[in-house]
């Protein structure tokens, strides 16, 4: 194969994550076939270039590679099981959302249906990210068939390989997910307390939370990460006694009339571990109620 | 006043945050006065210039400028109320952690007793940070008293005066740690999750955790503010319907063998807000929960 003849990829599903894909092979060049459910979802990505196939069966045989990107892993199967056979020599790339297990799962029945090789991928983007200089992909599974596409899979956004599991992808994802979800649920409830004082949002977080917090994310993450691995959560200075000493997040929010759902368990887990003899140590020590619930 | 003549500081309370106050006064030659219930935490800043005071009222009367860094707001009371005369004429700066209607409390309380102002203050570093580049302190109340000491207190770090209403240093700074147990919620969850497939924190941290949060933190939030201020929650590409049409975090979390109690409130908004009928909406919509608990 030469740099100038693209590898022929097949997209299966076309969700809008579907189509950022294939619009991200399409403008590098690759002759991209596609399949949906409801064919009409193809015929903005036809009039770019891409084929239609009319079945799963022809999609699977139009391209060494084939990307589902489908609702949910039953609707992979749903879709792949009655042309398990066409996967043969093939590779497959599962980008649907789900979970380790099921990553774990596919991989077993691609791989025991003849498919040269299956890889699970975590995208870490929005659709229309996709193809930009921020989206990235988690892959795992095998390292042969990312190997064999690692150049195909890149037009989609960095792509990195992180281990022969093929569940890893899936779990690093949620993993990143819910630092993600960490992170909005924070400034949701500092934005809504803040409001409570009468701060504007967009004010508040230009001059304030977004300075803070991205100091918190590089100055405070590598420390908690450091002791974590180490099991070191001494702490003389700022502990978890002195962090709980004054009035809990919960009882302030409340006092302001806005919810403390969503500071509660921190709150709780901090008590938890100064009542169980604790008080001396790191915010970080917290891990072991998060590891052994 | 000349521009080499500082202004004498008092400072009451010399746990970890009322040292490192005097340490950065001292640096700055400012004359500073301390006390303290137990004496001897005084000696080493006595060894660098500081004046130890035998009462609070001696200590109240050796500066116009009185700084309360002490346990809780009970014992800001209990030192201060027995020798409230001595405050006439003087400015209270009250740097002890408390909340909105402490502060509230406590301003009625001082300017009553003949304090020339009050303003309390909410500090965003930790003692270690104290003088250093990237401590900052809020403070909200007496403009005047604020703009008479602005100088003085830039010792401590960046000095902002948030409003006249004395509670609202103590709101946003409660506001802006609630953004910060945020970010180390999710961190936590991250590592620990990430930690089931063998993931090393500090690797995990520094290759996939941070670049992904620096990310989010400037590329989410903004949005998020804007669409607070805005009530506006429509989100056609990425809302809450498609982010929780998979299998949930508590449940992957679960499944994996640790809690699912950092992430669990969040979600159960999210299915909230779906339930109820906002599933085409962004997570920016999850503020009308906090809000209306």
């Amino acid at each position: 194969m030469t740099e100038d003849r693209r590898t022929p990829v097949t997209i299966l599903g076309l969700g809008d994550m579907g189509r950022a894909l294939t619009e991200a092979l399409l403008a590098n060049g690759h002759p991209t076939t596609v399949w949906n459910r409801s064919p009409e979802k193809a015929d903005p990505l036809v009039a770019k270039g891409a084929v239609r196939a009319d079945t799963p069966a022809a999609a699977v045989a139009a391209s060494p590679l084939v990307v589902a990107c489908l609702l949910d892993h039953a609707s992979v199967h749903d879709v792949l099981d009655p042309v398990a056979g066409s996967l043969a020599g093939r590779d497959l790339v599962n980008l649907t959302t789900g979970t380790p297990d099921q990553a774990r799962e596919l991989s077993g029945w691609a791989t025991g249906h003849g498919a040269a090789g299956f890889v699970d991928g975590g995208i870490m983007a929005t659709p229309s990210m996709i193809g930009g200089p921020h989206a990235f992909v988690l892959y795992s599974g095998s390292r042969a068939a990312f190997d064999r596409h690692e150049a195909d899979l890149a037009v989609f956004g960095g792509a990195t390989h992180v281990d022969t599991d093929p569940g890893l992808a899936a779990l690093y994802d949620l993993s990143l997910l819910s630092g993600m979800y960490g992170v909005i649920g924070g400034a949701l409830h500092a934005m809504a307390l803040a409001g409570t004082g009468g701060a504007k949002a967009s004010e508040f977080t230009s001059s304030l939370l977004l300075p803070w917090l991205r100091a918190m994310v590089d100055g405070t993450l590598p420390d908690l990460a450091r002791r974590i691995d180490a099991g070191d959560y001494a702490a003389p200075e700022s502990n978890l006694a002195m962090q709980t000493s004054g009035a809990g997040f919960v009882e302030v929010s409340e006092a302001a009339g806005i919810s403390g759902a969503l500071v509660a368990p921190l709150e709780e887990m901090m008590r938890r571990r100064v009542a169980d003899g604790h008080g001396d140590e790191d915010i970080a020590s917290l891990v072991e109620l998060v590891r052994k619930p």
